[in-house]
């Protein structure tokens, strides 16, 4: 469950203040020169306004050789530098709400309580390593996201927002029916973005209020359409079309407010949670979103 | 990719005017009395105004005796009894608009032209029917679909809708971190029905536009929550309150008014297309999503 | 685990005595014209001095447009035609020595006792056709399979016998490290035949008594090597050199003489078994031992 | 290709002489105690004779808290303290026979040749770790492998050897049919290690010589047999004797005397290699071969 992908298979590991987080990339093609440069701009994009500053370098133990991959299991490492587990130890026995903390408690019987630990968007960052070399396979393909905050901001109080996301560079023909569909695998891969709460292809919910005659999209003599409301996808393959999705992003649990924490002794505890957050996480949701979109699309390419 | 699930797999197959559609469910345990009755109604629910009104006989080949579960492979099939493939035969050299006739074509170099072929929504009768019988394997839960439909009626349009589904009964702790999470499965789930074109969870793209201190759903003393905006789910895994999600769905493309499709000659050509359609497919979707539910749920129950 | 394969899928079904036997294939490309008198002659050879001669024809359901593949799920079955249930009326309480009548009462609680149900060699019949088809996608490889039986034909016995295999036209460079050597793949391929009980590469078992200086396999300038005794693989990757192994296949457990079973009060009761069976089964090994040989290489050759 | 399991996954990584070998596990339960005294030990026997005697401390990044399975991701690493890569120089251009140089150079472009890379049997070191963790969370089984060796020592050569391995613990009903047999899966296991090339359960080879009346397992009242020839599993499932099954071991290709290398530019190097190895290093295969055994039940059992 924490590998992603049939063909360029992305295990990742790792508590938000464990030692390390990292991953095992099996299946990537051997001679490919890694370019770290770009893995470390990603990196810099991930770390967007987040006061926890960490380096993240990325310590690579095998599968290259002088840089280039070998074709045997790539395995990286991200050392979790700045952790400071003592910030937490008010967590050991509450929870709190919007969090995982009490789910993965009830589902495993214990958990690392320090920064939400595996439920930490920390664990991203291997994630955004990977995704950055599935893209250095695919030069022709291009992925962009943005992101659209609705809601000013506000001291004392974390947003929600959008991002768009359009691929541009996908031929006619990737994708496969029914469950290998192309909108099925990216929703997939966008839900499980830590705080990810809803997914559309092109026109999306807007559709749902569309007449047909309104909704398909009308022939060029090329085999382009003059509109893309199917967001680039037709029976799960894609038309040629850029592909275009949006992905929504709740705002994140922890608020820069006192909220009541309940307790494993059953009663609430009002909890000012210490620890470095962002007021506005989905600043940092584009460069992931890239990068989950990248690992989706490089598994149909391979 | 015609596989779904993990422990719980239903491979289907059949295109929409060929011999018959079917699956063969593997991973189902034995000893369980398969209730034809339920089979039968759900398939009439997806019948739901269709014109073409087939009687859908499901015929188990294996995997049962006396109507118990072996615990082998359950093979069934559906003859397509009413085709009329000579309907279809203007569509041999076409590509309508909004249609997977073209992504076929290109992706494979030929197809089944005929009403769809594997792309056409009659594939969707197999999984019903599994997941009918997936649904009879977890008795204490309850999946509950409607639709809405935005738009009055249209003599010669179609028109889209959203699905709403409900889940109850399932305990706290079901779902996995990262990839395996609840929302990223149900979403694959639903976005490999034909004609989804989205998701959210809860409050999904509303949520984009809430402050934290309005979304995060707060504690009762119990552990249930005073809202459900998460819709049930916290970091990936069920936190006992009801798993609430909904589907947006386009309108079907086969418009009853000529469109203009695309020939393989390169040129346009004005199209009635005859055969039998729906005006308003999503009204058949409710059991269909209840039945992708069914089958995303009993693979994490198993 | 009724699914052979990773991207050429066979999923297959069917008690002996049920209604039929059949399979479905996905990840079969398209545009390939099956070859029906080749999977004619193959089943014919599985049928070999088989007392049952079932015509078994096969029917396609779906997948194929004029005898050609279209991309899309192959569904196959055979009807069992010649089932006489009541022959194994005195199995229900009773289980054989030898055979899987215990082991899938006691997995599963209870099982078709018909001839041996879903353990019984008459699901093999899919396999052959599905190898068949994979055979089918790569002409360029000669698949070979002969066997010895080692011991003088008896009245009132059955004996066992041994596979040779020898593959030719499998390129330099087909295989994968670790897990996916083509060693452990094919000995898995094969160990799932009914009544294999061994497997061996190249000199196999022999090589466990040799020096190294007597095993390893000396160049040729050209890359080929001067003896074999690796069996054409080495370090899972195949080098050029033909693949051989060899399966050993126990005498199949039915014997044309009294013996006593176990039943389900505890006691022993000696039994007649009746029913249609084989003295050698292992002479229509050869036939599944290459058709498996050929699910096992197209998946790693698509 | 790296990973082995479906409910308990191992996905191991490294090179020979890179910085270090390691691996994930990815679905070991929550609130087990990982007894690192039992790895310890399990590598020290892995080590037996080994003329590279490294310390092989594991070193643990992720899912574990106070030394309890957090249900998390499992990673590890064990450096390769003692590479002295500038051994290998020689290899660089070269192809030793009855090695994996050639394979891998023809397969991927390139390689590491450092003492055979990611063929190395160095990679073993991972599994045997998993292995050891497998096995602490089924006590009621016992795994026990011994060796056999034919030929006498020989100081310029290597020799290969058997080893038998008897699993007592596993209850009746433990296995899938079909592609899931328990001798399958404990064939490709097998088979992955480096240098088997040979498996068999039960009587193997010498049940190929057999006649039935002589092969066939007869009942004792009890449901257990008189004798085991069938190793322990009938149609792919245990039957409650033990399981019994033995591996053949090619010698190690690197012998102590001059071998012709095959060099890249067509022409034959005598090569006296250098480097740290064994003569035999079946000696060491045993606690390989409980832990490959370990790892394929476990996936059964969880």
């Amino acid at each position: 469950m924490n590998t992603y992908g049939e063909r360029f298979r992305v295990t990742t590991y790792g508590e938000s203040h464990g030692l390390a987080v990292g991953a095992i990339i099996d299946g990537c093609p051997a001679g490919i020169a890694i370019d770290m440069d770009a893995i470390a701009s990603a990196l810099a994009r991930r770390r967007n306004e987040a006061p926890r500053q960490e380096v993240d370098e990325v310590r690579f133990l095998s599968g290259l050789k002088d840089g280039i991959t070998l074709g045997t299991p790539i395995a990286f490492e991200i050392d979790n530098v700045q952790a400071r587990p003592a910030d937490y130890d008010v967590l050991q026995h509450c929870f709190r709400p919007g969090h995982a903390d009490y789910t993965y408690q009830m589902k495993y019987g214990l958990r690392d309580h320090r920064g939400g630990g595996r439920a930490s968007a920390r664990e991203t960052v291997a994630r955004v390593v990977a995704g950055c070399i599935a893209r250095q396979l695919m030069p022709e393909v291009d992925i962009a996201a943005t992101v659209a905050i609705p809601l000013p901001d506000r001291d004392d109080d974390t947003r929600g927002g959008i991002v768009s996301c359009r691929i541009d560079g996908i031929p006619v023909g990737i994708g496969e029916p029914l469950f290998g569909k192309l909108g099925a695998q990216l929703a997939a891969a966008m839900m499980s973005i830590p705080s990810a709460i809803g997914f559309e292809m092109g026109s999306g919910f807007a559709a749902a209020g569309m007449y047909g005659s309104e909704f398909i999209d009308r022939w060029n003599p090329d085999g382009s359409t003059q509109t893309n409301h199917c967001g680039g996808v037709q029976g799960g393959i894609s038309n040629g079309m850029p592909i275009e999705f949006r992905v929504a992003f709740h705002p994140v649990a922890t608020l820069p407010q006192e909220v009541e924490c309940l307790g494993d002794d059953g009663l609430m505890h009002p909890l000012s949670v210490g620890g470095r957050h962002d007021r506005c996480a989905v600043q940092r949701a584009p460069v992931i979103v890239e990068a989950m979109t990248a690992l989706c699309l490089i598994n149909y390419l391979l």
